[in-house]
């Protein structure tokens, strides 16, 4: 079964369950799917979000031992979830399905706030810099991330040696009055990646660093040659493609 | 001295001042107001909003014993208040400007959510409905609301007997996908009288009164004949109009 899921990650230490006690969006996921069927399945989110990370539309996948239909499913998920986790679609899909392995691409959003105040009703989801930002200017630098690169620069490293090669498809900067919001599509996002990344294109767009800079940034493949990592608040998941259209 | 303000009032009593230890917006006000001038004046709202109630324009207007400008007063403020109040705006006012007894009219905000699931974005600002609402059917009676009536079946009787005489200007209803804001002004609000308006348009909207039953609502003078008191969450107050623009 897939799950599409909307959650509000502000008082979560993030997606992936951490022993049997951590607060985190899998392990109230997993002990209300616990709850319905009598036994532990463990539930595989599309990505790990980190804590404070927020999405519109993560994709996981449980195996269930259920009669139950999609929508009761659905149902019985949101009645015992916190109000900040919600299940907007449950649905019956292929054995094979795998919300990570077989996810195509990926859509972040993140939200910057460039006047001096924190709106309130938007005080846990944006960035607030407190400081007009060259919108050219990042459009120009987000134009040389685009394509397919080695992020080694553009990630946290995480150990294990694998591929920083990634394609980054569309960098777009929407203004909404005072705010910025990024939107990223990727086939994939390493470890902190577009928290990385917007953190570089704003301080390009601070004028604390060049354009041109951030391609060198790219080719130097070293973590001290980009930005600052943005804050986890600013940032959702909003969607996960798959080959086939699942949601 | 005139502030603008916006808050989430989710955790709050409400606007108003409840003896000296009240979780009220006027009460966190006035303590920080104390803190900078050292001695406490009595902050004004143009009006009391109900616990649970937001501002995304609330004027209120207080007299301060300060040297300081208006930004610096803003920015103390919102330096000391919690997240979920904040100062849009302090300006410097004629010392007759009272932000109750000179405000000429009001513009409220309700959301709905005709959807059954409660977005997790939005949970402590609208209201769940679960149920298609007939806009047409809501606009006619809106239509039977608008102009200068005794809105005594549209308010909560508050003991003292005054005029229930009001001006409603208009009421829209606009649709965001499965959600609808209506947006009513008008040159004065009766205790509950939008949320009982918004009640009785849902009732029509929901088939379960007719769209003329509105007008003899409005015309027994009696809270009985309107429909029910929709909950505060979703109520946001977003305009005070005076006749000298101050914001």
């Amino acid at each position: 079964m897939a799950l599409l899921l909307q959650y509000d990650g502000s008082r979560y230490d993030g997606w992936q369950r951490q022993g049997n006690t951590g607060n985190t969006i899998q392990g109230k996921l997993e002990s209300v799917l616990e709850k319905m069927t009598g036994r532990y399945q463990e539930i595989h989110g599309s990505g790990r979000t980190d804590a404070g990370v927020h999405a519109t539309g993560q994709v996981a996948n449980v195996h269930l031992d259920t009669e139950m239909g999609d929508g009761e499913v659905r149902d019985y998920l949101n009645r015992y979830l916190p109000e900040d986790i919600l299940v907007l679609e449950a649905k019956q899909v292929p054995k094979r399905f795998h919300s990570r392995l077989l996810a195509r691409g990926k859509t972040y959003t993140y939200w910057v706030e460039t006047g001096q105040r924190c709106p309130v009703f938007q005080r846990k989801y944006i960035d607030v810099l407190g400081q007009s930002l060259d919108v050219a200017a990042m459009e120009e630098a987000a134009s040389s991330l685009v394509g397919t690169h080695d992020f080694t620069s553009f990630c946290t490293a995480q150990g294990k040696k694998k591929s920083a090669v990634r394609t980054l498809q569309e960098i777009r900067i929407v203004r909404h009055s005072s705010q910025l919001e990024f939107v990223l599509s990727g086939d994939g996002f390493l470890y902190n990646m577009v928290r990385i990344l917007v953190g570089t294109l704003v301080e390009v767009g601070q004028g604390k660093r060049a354009a041109g800079s951030v391609a060198s940034a790219m080719e130097a493949r070293n973590r001290q040659e980009a930005g600052y990592t943005a804050p986890a608040k600013g940032l959702f998941l909003t969607r996960v493609a798959y080959d086939t259209e699942i949601f």
